[in-house]
Order: C-alpha cells, then structure tokens, then sequence
C-alpha cells in the first residue's frame, strides 16, 4: 500500500526496540534458539466481527487483538516472548487512530514483557488486526486432552462479564465494569504458569463454558459435571443474564483447569497465595455424558442451542 | 463463526499431520526447541488487493499465500519448517472453495517440507490469509543490511512477469507464462540458502527491483550502480512493458542479491552446479546514489515515480 513504509515506523515506535538478532524491518525477524519448547498461535479480531469502530476505542483494539493471543499462551502455561503483527487497514485510515491502536498494544506487551519483533501492513476494506504470538515453555505444556475422570473443575475470575459488556455497549452504555471485561480482557498469563505445575489439562475461554469445556472434554475423552450454584459470576451478571451468560457468554478469557484431586489443595493454596481467583466448579467424569447440576444436585438439561456442550457422535 | 470446527477440519483434512509435540487443535501449537536460530515472517494476501476471486483460482490464492511467506524465508537464507494460517473468510464461502484453496497451500507446503502446525479462522467481509512462516538458520542470516561497496549485484529468474501477466489477467487473457509467473509465484528456497554462504545481504523483490534495491541501499548504507542492459528479462516483458517492467514489476519473489567480488566467481559456479540462475545486474557502491547505467555505460535520470529508489533525505 502506498505510504506503507511510514506507517511501519509510525507503529514501531510506540514499542520498545526488540532484543533479538533480527527485529523489525528486514524479510524476516530472526530469533535465538528458545530453551524450552515454544508455544505459537495466531488470532484475528476483525472489524464488524470482534468489534466495531463506533464502540471500541483504537487502544482497545490493539490491547484486544494481543490479549486474545496472550490468553491462548496462558492457556499452555507458557511464558510470553515474541509476537509479529499483520495489520490490514482501510483505506486512509487515520494515522492518529494506528498510533494510538499501537499504544494500546504496547502497554500490555510491556505488561507481559512480550517482544514486537515484526508484522505487515496491507489495504483492506475492513480494519483487522491477526497477531501471532510465541511463548516458552518451562515445563511440560497444559493441553486440553489430560484431563482425567475424577479431576476437579476450575475456573478463574468471573464469567459473563464480556457478554454482558457487549449487550451494554449494544444498549448505548458508554461505562460500567462489564464493558471494561469486553474492550480490555485480561489475560491471565500468570496463573496459567502456576496451573501448569498443578493441572492435568486446560484452556482458555473464548467461546462460552460450556462450548469450550466440552471442548475439553472431546480432547481428553471424558465426560463432565458443573455445579450450577458454584459458578462464579458477578451482581450484574448474575441480575442481568443469569446462569447462561455465565455457560454461554463467550471472551471471557478466563481460563478453565483440570486438576486431580491429589493436587487440588495444593493448587488452591498457591492460587491464595498470590492472589489468583480460582473457583471450584465441578468435575471431570468417566463417559461422555456432560451433566449440569442444580441446587440439591439435581440434573438440569443443558439450555437449548448448546450444542458444543453434547458429545460428538450423541 | 458458526461452523468453524467442521471448516476447520476440512481445511486440515489437506495437509499432512504435523510431526510436533502438540498441533493444530489446541489452544497453541507446541514445536521443539529449535537447533538454529529462527526465520519468523507474516504477510497476507487479501481479495481484491492482491488477487481476485475471479482471475485467481481457490488453489492460486492457497499457494500464494504461502509462497510470499517462503519467499521471505528464502531472502534470509532459511530452511522452512512450519506456518500457521490466519483465514478469513465471507459469510457462505464455499466449502468446495475453502479445500481447493487448502490443496493449492498443502501441495506448495509439501514440496518445500514446511508444517501446518496452527491457524485461525474468523469471517470478515472479504476473503483474506495471513499466514505466519519460520525457518531454521543453519549459518547467519541473509539481512538486508550487511552489503558493502564494490559488491556485485544479482537477480535471480526474470524480472517484470509477474506485473505483465497481472495485465494479462486484466485484459482479458487466461493462459501466458506470465500469468502463471502472476498466479504461482516460486519462492527461491533453495538459492537462499545457497546465497547465504556467499552474499553479504539479500533480500525479495516483491515491490519491484528499484525500489527494493533502495531498501537494500537504505539498510546497508551504500548506493547502487545498476547496468540496464543486463536485467535479466523474458522476451514478453521487453517486447510488451521494457525496462520498466523489469525495474519497477512488483511480486516477481526473486532474489536480490549482494556478493563480495572476491566470492562471486563461486557463487556463479555453485549456481550453475546446481541450475539456479542468477545474472549479474550491477554493483554497490560507496555514497548514497542511486544509478542506472545505459549503453555504452551512459548514466539514465531514474523513471519519474521511482520515489523510493533515490536515496532518503535526498
């Protein structure tokens, strides 16, 4: 695109200069051999799909279109090193918007201490963003497929909130907490480092609970049960959408954790410690079957349009 | 996206199944620590920028896609090793559509040994991929930067058909050896990695050799004397486009290449050994100018618009 080779720099230089043999500018970015086995992974928000200009500020955009790809690293457990950022952008958009969509983007790689070692610009009709990020692992990574009956279920935070956020933002609110969870997702890389000493499987929620832990389930051939009463959910979600922005609300990107039972104290020790919320939500089961209990324990079908959280092949 | 797991599925269905320790499918793909240092590029390919779904095939796009990453990989000298590919896609794209394009990424990704190890798909108003590549360095690599006065300049291939056949493809033909050149770019793999035990800098021609050579200048500090004579061109493009094909065609994916006087003699003779061809286009020199030189060794005012062929600050 014309005028390609100042935006670069204009987007550059709201980052710290990459430690690495080869950084930005040249074909490729080069990079030392990592220690530990590296974790890498590619997301995309896109304009009208995961946002629009009206309701999200550039800076959300740019921190949104790099916590996505975080929370996908803490979901491994791995630790934050590298990311290249492919941006198409419309035609004369503004340069003011890029810098600040830039700012956005660099607070939270400071935060996570993550290195812009290269991207790509391109026209397009719509703004999107597709970042791919890498991290290094220091143990063995946390997958969706460890998971073993018997494992208890956690997850971290509270959930619906992103939901929530974008029915307010929908609704014509410019301000509360829930619109914060949907423009500015935290990912919650610190307490995937510790999970991964502790859990048998994980993931990160970007699709609603119960889409992505039957997701899990499928993955580790195992079958589950959620306490409906231990979700942990916040008073607006909790008044305003109920049990299924808590099942049903997607980009939380809380992260959901399998951990045996043997190691659970432990793990919710170490969470207490520096301050990690986790909550206990359930269990993994033997079977497929993928179970949600009411107050007394009593069964309740899974709401209609839930078709992520059946077994395949049911 | 609604669907996205059967899409995703389908889309895998074409490439050969990754042989890392974690692949496609969880939250992170998971590779092992790399032996050599590592190539990382991104770049994206989007309707109606780069190619239009009615002159280019589903496989051309597929292909393409990928090869402008590989073509990166080779201008620094690597060896391909793996790419996750960021799809976006329009509502109700064809599934039939979707896995030709997979067929046209599988079968250049095989041929060059490189792993589909992650991706992402998300819709978007118009068809786009972003693909992330690496590589693995056996010997430092080829940047941009490292070239020095009195290098010898090389090409590889012709220059100018991908732009010739791109007119082609507008006017209306459908088969020239120039559309296919448009359509099916080659990245130059193999004369990377060989160039890199000779040159001091290198790069691809992606945006046309003046302006790209200017890039390399820039990077280097030097300036560059370029015998018009010698661009190495087919007989279409200098009957149909002339000098300026060949100096300002962008997407040709050739190599330019800078090597010390003293190692040129075995740089050509291990290109010839092994069929890479390369033509001798010119050569660094000290300053910052930036010239072509006709017949009889004439010095040639550059072609208006050459912005980025004449030396910054000038």
């Amino acid at each position: 695109m014309r005028g390609e080779f100042s935006f670069i720099e204009r987007f550059l230089a709201a980052f710290p200069r990459a430690r690495v043999p080869v950084g930005p500018g040249d074909d490729c970015a080069v990079l030392a051999p990592s220690r530990g086995a590296l974790c890498v992974t590619t997301d995309a928000v896109v304009e009208d799909v995961h946002f629009t200009r009206a309701l999200f500020s550039p800076e959300d955009i740019g921190h949104k279109a790099l916590a996505v790809n975080l929370s996908d690293l803490a979901a491994m457990g791995a630790t934050p090193r590298w990311f290249l950022c492919a941006l198409a952008l419309p035609k004369a958009f503004p340069e003011r918007e890029l810098w600040r969509m830039a700012q956005g983007m660099s607070a939270l790689a400071r935060e996570h201490r993550i290195s812009l070692v290269g991207g790509n610009f391109t026209s397009a009709r719509e703004l999107s963003v597709t970042i791919t990020a890498a991290g290094e692992l220091q143990r063995p990574a946390l997958t969706r497929k460890g998971g073993r009956p018997g494992d208890l279920l956690y997850v971290s935070g509270t959930l619906g909130d992103a939901r929530l956020g974008l029915s307010h933002l929908q609704a014509g609110k410019r301000r509360s907490p829930a619109i914060l969870r949907q423009r500015r997702p935290v990912p919650r890389v610190a307490l995937g480092r510790l999970a991964s000493r502790f859990a048998s499987a994980g993931m990160d929620l970007s699709d609603g609970l119960a889409q992505d832990l039957g997701h899990l389930c499928d993955a580790s051939r195992v079958g589950a049960e959620v306490e409906l009463a231990y979700l942990p959910m916040s008073l607006a979600v909790r008044v305003e959408l109920g049990l299924e922005g808590a099942l049903a609300g997607g980009e939380d990107y809380e992260l959901l954790l399998a951990v045996p039972l043997a190691r659970a104290p432990a793990f919710e020790r170490a969470c207490a410690r520096v301050g990690e919320r986790v909550t206990r939500i359930g269990r993994l089961i033997r079977g497929h079957r993928r179970l949600l209990r009411g107050a007394g324990g009593r069964l309740i079908p899974p709401p209609p349009g839930f078709d992520h959280f059946q077994a395949a092949g049911r």
